[in-house]
């Protein structure tokens, strides 16, 4: 037969994902015309000139092609060609096989020891899963939690729509949970409850709350006392907790640090909620979004059900190797004393320098301009400014007329979720900051002229 | 909550994945344990000795690590700095960046080249999509083909139990076609119309048919008038068709070609029946399985759904990059007169010289064996041989013996389908020659004891 659309699956239909969705078409087929365009819809660095780290991509060259180790000895610092053969030696077989489903156990105890020496805690590599990015991750705890159409997921309003689509496909449902915009989008144990009673209501039976911290869209940093809340909360209700901190390098404020689920449900003795983690290496200062890099960690889950997630892991038989050992690098950067300890410093606190600069650079320049207003940007990489439309305007009309006029691309509220009434849009903060100069001229001049 | 495993789908607890399934986990127990292992349960072909090519391996490292292009001109032959800078051209932003959720357009109209030049056929770069292996884009057709429980695919048995998995994981049903064992595992028509019209019977609405050609875990291949015969089925009962030809190049006996789905289907004029078609860097001569890189090829499939694909593979961003590039490698090798042609011909015949050894090698020595029948390995990299056994004795336990008494890795052929009463396993034909003089011996001595 020829497949027609009335044959595909309901779910199927009503996933939705924004930030690839009509509005980055139609931006692509204005590029195709020769218009310039200000991909701001995606958190895609070296899509907008940020540089690889050196060292990493030395290493992943090396282990590409292992005869340059000894060949190429006048081109790479000692520690990577040490760091390459360490690889392929903990690969067992290189890249090009196959590994273990769960991922290669070298990389996974430089994961375990990188947890331990981050939080303090103890860490084990059989409860690391290495994933073609986190959202493989996500998708993989989703596909564990969600066994019926009656198992409810808590997600944030505003969520990146990873979620959202996720629990869509696998036909669970989505039970959201409002951050509080007027608190820089912080949680609210009484907004939480109440979304929770409130699905129960309905009769859904309610498994677990996905948090996102730092948070995409909303920028916001949770301290030690808000994720000691939420595990409260997900203990007295039965719920699993997974927790995405994929920008945990991505903070900007002086006096926030990133402070790891884990490492709180530990050290509060909390051994009775499952917890999934999830870290990428498309974030932070690597921006690697393109190898597909990323791991989770799971804590307080028996082994029986351990098994089930790596059976599934093994049905796609493995993340692919380079993001893997991207991973590795990620996780076991130079150290003090190493020779290229001083340029991967400068590469590193250069690209953070410039995404805390530009992060303020933006929110400021969001709240000069009449009718956009715009928290502080304290983590991850976007600003989700609340913009007033004249009436009867959608968010998604607003980012599409933005684009034809202006270039930019953003991706409408609407696709994050947003309390009814609000309209906001998600930009990225990575244009380099000539470019975010023009981004808020542009958006200005847009903004006087729509209303 | 702590998730326990009556909280677990019934979906994900009834899929079932045997390629690494309970023998492989306790052949790795073993081998902590100072056992030497010959894995022959997965094909993973450097993990067993092969030497990725050259020229793909340099193609990559020039990619991760662009600097060397110059800094490194001495040290890799001028094609090759050409083909990354081409590539990376071709990516815009290098390795790093997310690509479109399709893959790379550069790379897709390269593999659209190569189908033209394959088949003398069009291909439409927009009908590709690219993908981590091919598993992810069986994964990716069958998730748009169920569209709920009444829905049927097609799948032979013996099959690849990717397909089994991902039917049962999305919760659809399997509708198994036997292939013919004593005719060389030929389809059969009678045989397909059987299990159609049975499955009908039972209330299923069988919307796909799901080939493998080459093999797996067959070895056979299929002619041009097996595939005009399956296309004709196809029509006459309105199912699309998913095409796995990952082992295109794994064709062994004289006489044999290749032959695409996608040519008899453009060659016949047939419009009406929708074909997927799946291609991995894995098998072939390349054998890199730890890359993931891959494509699915669509045909006659409106836009509308076209769409809902690309959208499904938006929300997992798009396949590794490297992967992406190995594709690229795969589907245009070095050609006549290029420098890197001559090493490059010489490393592929080398590869598919020695699977061609070893696939008759073994086939011969499995069959002197007495209870042991093998079909001739025409293709593919397997053999599924058939074994008596003492009564009260199934496959899965011949296997855990075989394994615990000779440290040889093989899988049940219950992992894979059989017709019930009859027992097989599955072998690759990878291991060295030297190695495969072994495996057969082991066996030999083991089946005659074990009878």
């Amino acid at each position: 037969m020829a497949i027609q659309l009335q044959d595909i699956g309901k779910a199927v239909l009503e996933t939705e994902y924004a930030v690839r969705g009509r509005i980055v078409a139609r931006a692509q087929e204005l590029e195709r015309q020769g218009r310039e365009i200000i991909y701001c819809n995606i958190g895609n660095p070296q899509a907008l000139e940020q540089r690889p780290l050196t060292y990493l991509r030395q290493v992943l060259a090396l282990c590409q092609y292992p005869d340059l180790i000894d060949r190429g000895a006048d081109l790479f610092p000692p520690d990577v060609r040490e760091t390459a053969r360490r690889v392929l030696e903990g690969t067992r077989y290189g890249l090009g096989a196959y590994s273990d489903s769960t991922g290669v156990r070298f990389v996974r105890e430089a994961v375990a020891a990188f947890i331990r020496e981050r939080d303090g805690i103890e860490a084990d590599a059989d409860a690391i899963y290495l994933t073609d990015g986190a959202s493989k991750g996500v998708q993989a705890a989703l596909r564990i939690l969600i066994s019926g159409p009656h198992d409810g997921i808590m997600i944030p309003i505003p969520q990146y729509p990873l979620y959202s689509a996720t629990i869509t496909l696998y036909e669970g449902k989505q039970v959201g949970y409002y951050l509080d915009e007027g608190h820089a989008w912080k949680l609210s144990l009484s907004m939480l409850e109440e979304s929770l009673q409130e699905a129960r209501r309905y009769g859904v039976r309610v498994k677990a709350i996905c948090v996102l911290n730092p948070g995409n869209p909303t920028g916001s940093v949770l301290d030690r006392d808000n994720i000691r809340m939420l595990i409260q909360f997900a203990k007295s209700h039965d719920l699993a907790i997974l927790a995405d901190e994929v920008y945990q390098e991505n903070i900007y404020l002086k006096g926030d640090r990133f402070v790891s689920f884990a490492k709180v449900m530990v050290e509060s003795g909390e051994a009775g909620v499952s917890l999934f983690s999830f870290h990428s290496c498309s974030k932070g200062y690597l921006g690697e979004c393109g190898q597909r890099g990323g791991y989770m960690e799971v804590r307080n889950i028996p082994p029986d059900v351990v098994a089930q997630i790596t059976k599934l892991q093994s049905v796609s038989l493995c993340a692919n190797l380079t993001g893997q050992v991207a991973t590795y690098c990620m996780v076991r950067p130079p150290r003090p004393g190493e020779p290229s300890y001083a340029r991967f410093v400068e590469e590193r606190d250069r690209i953070l320098g410039e995404l805390r600069a530009r992060a303020a650079l933006l929110a400021e320049g969001l709240n000069r301009v009449p009718g956009i207003q715009c928290n502080v940007v304290a983590g991850a990489m976007y600003a989700f400014p609340r913009i007033a439309l004249p009436a009867g305007r959608s968010d998604e009309q607003y980012c599409l007329d933005l684009l034809e006029q202006t270039g930019i691309c953003v991706v409408p509220g609407s696709g994050f979720g947003q309390i009814p009434g609000t309209a906001h849009f998600r930009t990225t903060i990575l244009p380099p900051t000539r470019q975010i100069e023009a981004v808020v001229e542009r958006l200005a001049a847009f903004h006087a002229s729509y209303r």
